[in-house]
């Protein structure tokens, strides 16, 4: 294609001598044996290997730019390629979330009713069509029936309520049963959260497939299923997935970030934060939830494009306007009443009820997870989701709070009530009157503007009830609302009290539910995720006030710190540990006294390490090692007797050089000699030709001494991203420590089983 | 002390047994030799070996506080101490940032009057507390005297007005020469902006004194007297030097970070990020600024401490209400308009505009300060104070613009117009009239609210006139707000034309000359500064508007773009260039073919490198090594013949072991030989008492081959802030490769002096 198709465009315009640059310039790194410089599949990258092609990438088109204007114009191309792949990812992941939410808004509205003017409304959009609604009542209206109203054609009796809830738990069982079966399938990578994956992902490990086209639209379709039939779950999660799958399948047609894994995974980090951006409707906080939770490597240049490609996201997602009030989310905010110093109390209850919760959450599902791994409950996934599905719509159906959505739940949970809210939540004594309500009722005894009333009381109720059985940030903002609601009518009843003086004045609001809500959101996902500066910035882009980060830090501080004492992972990492990824956690310290000698292979009274040297090895014996090790490369030294190190040759390069060898050059036989030197040693003329592997030798391993202390080592292997490290004493070569011998020392020194860590 | 007091305060409560535990906890790192593990001034520090350190601290109080309450007490209070710290920071800068902001503001309008009912009142506060001003002309009152009011005695006559100049010019010459003096005699350090020199030091140089106690008296201030003398400078720079002082004060009173260089320099990033969240109000911005400019070693604890601090003191600044408006700045806005897509590009050009000017800035401060340096102009810095001083304020008096202080420029600059407004900025015809004007004069034609009246159009000319001498955010503003009222005129002019139909719809404004000097003063700070995200975020907390945030992306990026491709260096690079700091650029990849044997030394044909042998050295010998040469380490080899490494040790700590043992060690003489090895080997009884040093040796020096590549090896410096690394070939020692090395090559292959580089 190439040959055949850049001339017959361009050659108009160019010169020939332009033409052969451009085409040298996009063959540029393309290997003399293919398949040299790749990974196999559950493996390991090497981020310096990567990194340091990309640079040779970068130098050859700085160089062959000064020569032509093709080139140039290359050059200057390649070097905004990077921002156009951001904008591409951004238009595409808010198009999609955008998608999501008005499909997942529209289904889940079906399972209770269906609009007669048309198919396609969900509940709201058919009564705004409606004339005949007036303000108080906007979600009544005749065109909206319900399933009852329509089967049984009366619109009261006892037996629609019996109808509309199995037609609830049918809407709910098809929607769960669709999903589990696209993504058994299809795609069985769609299924869970995703970024315990993508944090293993960006880490530099390599799953194929987990971000492809295919988990791209079965995660899209069962996500909006899913959410629909009212299974609990967070959106962040998906949407972080979703993102990044737009972020691979958009790499594919740019070579820079094609070809090279290290820079793929810079954009993969913006798009766990494009993920973010679109879920809560906050792009800073998402770009500071991928540097703090999901990356490994961020440079300050990813910082920049990633803050970039969140911010059109959401402008993308605004422009789609899903909820209809061209804002970024449903549960965005304004509060106006100040918070008292008092009230940190609360607060930090919330935050201490947050971590605790979070940690229970982690091990309960943990739990769960492992249960299902170990006894044969795994093997009837379909089951157990039908099951699941339809005894949470048994019990979500009766209470209102648990029937919505679990966005428009926090929705009227976040909200501070105005003068004209009909939500059971805002049933003050006062609110229920007329509009102006709260104004006569200052008169009464100048504060009692916010009593609670019957309605109230009924909602609390019921909250607490929905407390029972929802997880996720809607426990927290379930519970927050309670004790925000109690801490009013606590003030309101003993405003006269001293500590309560000064809360209440006429006219206005004593506390904010609302906030109190808010805050125990936070604090819940806290616990759970165990985010701080981006939890805390998330909440203060939705509701746009500086004045109420103390409270959510305060929250999101205690939360930390209550579910730390009790376990230091948080869900992610639980899940990572569990599925035994080799993720190096960038977080904690390594803390133990340990040094290299104590880590490295062989270990003492272990075989001899297996190293190839330098010259003085045939095919044949090379191979045999080959066939004889699982390892995944060798390091290279002078001679058996002078172990002193020269390189390091991985298998994957030396088993295609063989081949290739064997295949493409003449007279290789097995016992033709193998060279990694420089200059080739004096040879009979009669012996084989020896195959030369210099090129495919890595001259610069790194290495360390058997005296360098494990924390050391820890730190190099993190920072640099290694693969695997040489040991040496005294300039002899010792033994070899891979990441996954790492990982292997960390566990065992946690007391847990180093078997438990299953890959390279 | 510590023996003595103790004891008297705790024994009553805990046991004797506790309290040796105790003392020992506090003695935990006091070396067995004094001095050693600590650095010389212009120096830089070793990261790994000071966290090492701090691990090997935390490893003992966590092992000890298994043992005893005391112990278990300590070990929490030690772990709070970091959050105590902060605390401490926060509310001590914010105190000092509210201080600064009410003194300057005070003496800025010394410089024209003073108040009858006080002296301590400014003008506004003057006129606040008289009774006798309307709310239309609040700035006048009888209680305010200009000066020459107050000399000359009558209220209206032709000298009034250059008594009122000279006066203003003596003041200003006053407070400058005050400010000059002040810096000169006592503390040097205080001059300058502060953050190429606390980069520097974050990237771990130790300049002593740079963040002493006098250093924040002086720079606390001069900055308060540079200010009001209406010399042009920035804050943010002089108040992240102010934050970071009292970090580095505070420090001494935790042990754990007054003894750690690596853990101070933890808590100084987060200073910096303290810094600029009280001169913008921005503690979001001010921890991003803090991780995208200044830091070099940014853990994500310190991400989360950082944004802790930022809180505490802007709610400390906030609470101190310097502007008597509770806002933390006096430049925070709201805007009520939207944006239309095609103003996008204005916002491009005022982005360009910025580039231009921050690369001509950076240019010509850099080639003053060079002036400055190689002439002799540099032997009189107080003449050159007074001189631009007297300059400066010779040219500002006349323009009222330049005679206000740069935050009430910028303030007014970014300003929307209300209809109560006063400014001359807002001097629309409809709004010269009544307050209602708008509304009547839209009955004239649907929409001349805005149309330009004269006195917007003097407003205009003046700020033309301004623009040109004022440095730093304010050009940019002005540039902003011209081209705004420009765009506002043509909008409203032409309101029939295509392009503009839809911008202008009656009662409401066109577009926002307020946003356009916003987005004129990020351009310009971005030019000159190269900040992206920093930026971007703490504008975006300035307006507190989610929508703004595109244009001043837009123009922030041309910003950086135009001004990156006339010179890559900002502002703060350039100056530690300048001065030859010892940095490595992390922003910057080191994109040249080079390896590390064409950097290490010795080079080619120079002597051999000097190395010690970890045995058969005598202390003389040793002695002579270090007398004839000057450098800070040298590696240990098995011997001369066989230069296999063993380890590194550093001078100073070689030469303070030398004197304790001559000192202290018994029958040490120049024949004494010394020791690395493990094992003594074999010697006559008669022979003098050998010197053993393997506990000042470091066993595992890092190490790289010949043929690493060049930017293999810088990032390895950058990532792990080490200050040197042996060059290894096959096992055998050949050269070292030194911070100063690598920063020599890159100024070569830059094509600048290598000299420039001045320290270690």
């Amino acid at each position: 294609w190439r040959q055949n198709c850049v001339p017959s465009i361009l050659s108009e315009v160019y010169s020939k001598h332009d033409m052969i640059i451009l085409i040298n310039l996009m063959d540029l790194l393309d290997d003399t044996v293919p398949g040299i410089g790749t990974y196999e599949d559950f493996n390991t990258i090497d981020w310096v290997r990567e990194k340091s092609k990309d640079r040779d990438r970068h130098r050859e088109i700085t160089n062959k730019s000064k020569q032509s204007t093709v080139a140039l114009l290359f050059s200057i191309s390649d070097a905004f390629s990077g921002w156009l792949l951001m904008l591409l990812i951004g238009l595409m992941s808010g198009a999609l979330a955008g998608g999501i939410d008005i499909a997942a808004h529209w289904m889940t509205d079906l399972k209770e009713g269906v609009c007669l003017n048309g198919l396609w409304f969900n509940h709201e959009h058919c009564c705004w069509a409606s004339n005949e609604t007036t303000f108080q009542e906007r979600d009544k209206c005749p065109q909206w029936k319900s399933w009852a109203e329509l089967m049984v054609g009366v619109s009261e009796g006892p037996g629609l309520y019996v109808v509309n809830y199995f037609m609830y738990m049918c809407w709910a069982l098809l929607f769960a049963f669709l999903a589990v079966i696209l993504v058994r399938a299809f795609a069985p990578y769609a299924c869970g959260s995703g970024i315990p994956e993508i944090k293993t992902v960006l880490s530099g490990f390599i799953i194929r497939g987990y971000l492809g086209k295919w988990t791209l639209i079965i995660k899209t379709i069962t996500l909006v299923l899913a959410v629909s039939s009212g299974l609990s779950l967070g959106k962040e999660g998906p949407l972080v997935h979703v993102a990044c799958c737009c972020a691979n399948i958009l790499c594919h047609f740019f070579t820079k970030y094609r070809r090279n894994e290290a820079k793929r995974r810079e954009v993969l980090s913006a798009a766990s934060a494009v993920g973010v951006s679109v879920a809560f409707g906050a792009p800073i906080g998402g770009v500071l939830f991928s540097l703090e939770e999901v990356s490994y490597y961020f440079p300050l240049k990813t910082l920049w494009r990633s803050f970039f490609a969140a911010l059109v996201a959401a402008f993308t997602l605004r422009s789609i306007n899903p909820f209809g009030n061209s804002r970024l989310v449903l549960f965005y905010v304004e509060f106006h009443t100040p918070w008292h110093l008092l009230e940190l109390i609360p607060f930090v209850l919330l935050g201490i009820f947050g971590g605790l919760w979070g940690a229970f959450f982690i091990r309960a599902n943990i739990a769960w997870c492992r249960l299902r791994k170990n006894t044969c409950l795994g093997h009837y996934p379909v089951l157990e989701v039908v099951v699941v599905t339809l005894l949470t719509a048994f019990l979500a159906f009766p209470i209102e709070y648990t029937r919505m959505s679990s966005s428009e739940l926090i929705s009227e949970l976040f909200n501070d009530c105005g003068l004209l809210d009909s939500s059971k939540l805002c049933g003050y004594t006062s609110n229920s009157g007329s509009a102006s309500g709260s104004v006569n009722a200052t008169a009464a005894n100048g504060l009692g503007a916010r009593l609670a009333g019957p309605d109230l009381y009924t909602a609390m109720w019921q909250l607490a009830l929905a407390l029972l059985f929802i997880p996720s940030m809607a426990v927290g903002a379930i519970a927050g609302r309670l004790l925000g609601v109690c801490m009013e009518q606590l003030a309101i009843r003993h405003h006269e009290r001293d500590i309560f003086r000064g809360w209440c004045s006429p006219g206005a609001d004593c506390i904010t539910p609302g906030l109190y809500a808010m805050v125990g959101a936070a604090a819940c996902l806290g616990g759970v995720t165990r985010m701080t500066v981006s939890l805390v910035v998330i909440m203060f882009e939705l509701t746009g006030g500086l004045e109420y980060i103390v409270p959510l830090m305060a929250a999101a501080m205690t939360s930390k710190w209550v579910a730390d004492a009790l376990g230091r992972e948080s869900i992610y990492e639980a899940h990572i540990r569990l599925n035994g990824y080799p993720f190096l956690e960038a977080k904690e310290e390594f803390r133990h006294k340990t040094l290299a000698t104590d880590v490295m292979r062989p270990r003492r009274g272990d075989p001899l390490l297996s190293v190839l040297t330098e010259s003085g090895m045939t095919v044949e014996e090379v191979e045999r090692l080959i066939a004889d090790t699982t390892y995944s490369g060798f390091p290279v030294v002078i001679s058996q007797q002078s172990p002193r190190l020269v390189g390091f040759v991985l298998r994957r390069d030396l088993v295609i050089s063989l081949e290739n060898a064997r295949r493409n050059q003449e007279g290789v036989v097995s016992m033709s000699p193998i060279l990694f030197t420089e200059c080739d040693p004096p040879m009979s003329p009669s012996a084989p030709p020896a195959v030369k592997l210099r090129s495919i030798l890595d001259l610069s391993p790194f290495t360390v001494t058997v005296h360098t202390p494990m924390e050391i080592v820890v730190d190099i292997f993190r920072k640099l991203g290694l693969r695997q490290c040489l040991v040496i004493q005294n300039g002899r070569l010792l033994g070899i420590i891979t990441k996954k011998d790492i990982l292997k020392h960390m566990a065992q020194m946690a007391n847990r089983d180093p078997d438990s860590i299953l890959f390279n």
